[in-house]
């Protein structure tokens, strides 16, 4: 394996080895989908701006206390990380019903969850990600039930920083999608966290700023994907 | 509301009001389903079948500490109960991979499950019955955390007592579903115990004795669902 050789191309990054054996570089492409692949565009800017969210997130997070795989930016497309192990879980923090929580059980949109709900989902698009529970994890040796405890607790903490931080710039974060990874004996937090993996609404109404507004055509997905990040460049 | 009146009628279980309120009179009829009813059948002798298994198989529930509805049969299709307040949800214990585990993830038939792995689904048909997790279980106001755990317990009591019953008459309990229900101030074990909630293999081969016989055409049905049958009665 040498340098810049492609580890993993996803539906939106592409995974590269680095010069060093224990980082990556991620390519974060212009590429867009929905419905497992089923609806699939190309947006320009808009690698930059999952990349640019996802860095800014990592980087207050990891100020709050949450270990994550975010080296730094090496453009506004590349992020440096470090090499993870993924566990093929998909960590759903829920605020606010939306989405699949609405289909599959008798949730009107936009109920708010106090607690938030949290849901895994096994990551293998040929089974469309189905939902997983903490006894089927251990079975697979994804995880002990000390580490599901462990990793739970940190997607709730993330949902504190997260929410509070776009509370401030007047955002509701309804729901996110996280991913974990092994990093010797520790679990770092790893993937992206953009307008992809996130539900945000303006707050104060159910108007979408991330991906849903390009799944369900509800208008200029770039347009909100470039709101989002100028209020979050803005913020500080 | 008048004793006898239908109070629910189900896809292969009738039940009636009683002449006492917090009774149940349940009639097992000869119907059988499978694929959310897209597969249907009448077998004569199949409700007396499953009556009298699941009337036995309370039976030892009982002797063994677990709090069933069941109280006593009123003739070989009928059983009288408990009224419960039902909990939708299906409590389903894997003692072996088989069914649905197998087809949402990566576990061979006839994986050994050591602990046993706890599933529960929300019950809803038009909804295809999708697992549920404790989080969304607390979130619906079906059960509180301390109660799925109680839940949880009871279910896995159940399966150590029916495994090593099943075990002396020669057959594997490969998994079972479960429902449960208020009383009062108690939750008790409810529905049906029987061949169409069980999946068991004759011992040392992965020979059907239970509805995935019917499922997916394996042989006579109610020839297996009569061994059973027979070698359960015939143990005491």
């Amino acid at each position: 394996m040498t340098q810049g050789e492609i580890l993993y191309s996803g539906k939106a990054k592409t995974i590269c080895l680095s010069e060093k054996p224990d980082e990556l570089i991620v390519s974060f492409r212009d590429d867009i989908t929905a419905f497992d692949g089923g609806k699939k565009d190309q947006l320009q800017g808009k690698g930059a701006s999952n990349a640019g969210v996802s860095a800014f997130l990592f980087g207050i997070l990891e100020e709050s206390g949450v270990q994550t795989h975010f080296i730094r930016m090496e453009d506004p497309v590349t992020m440096r990380v470090k090499k993870l192990s993924m566990i093929p879980l998909e960590v759903i923090v829920r605020n606010r019903a939306a989405g699949s929580i609405v289909r599959n059980y008798p949730f009107t949109e936009g109920h708010y969850f106090d607690p938030p709900v949290v849901v895994t989902d096994y990551k293998d698009d040929t089974r469309h990600d189905p939902m997983i529970n903490d006894d089927i994890i251990v079975a697979l040796g994804l995880l002990t039930h000390e580490e599901i405890a462990r990793v739970k607790a940190s997607a709730l903490k993330v949902n504190l920083v997260l929410k509070a931080f776009f509370d401030g710039i007047g955002l509701e974060l309804v729901d996110f999608k996280i991913e974990y990874g092994r990093y010797g004996n520790t679990i770092l937090l790893g993937d992206e966290i953009s307008m992809d993996s996130m539900r945000l609404w303006e707050k104060g109404t159910m108007k979408s700023m991330d991906k849903d507004v390009y799944r369900f055509e509800k208008g200029d997905v770039m347009e909100a994907y470039r709101t989002v990040s100028a209020r979050i460049f803005g913020s500080r």
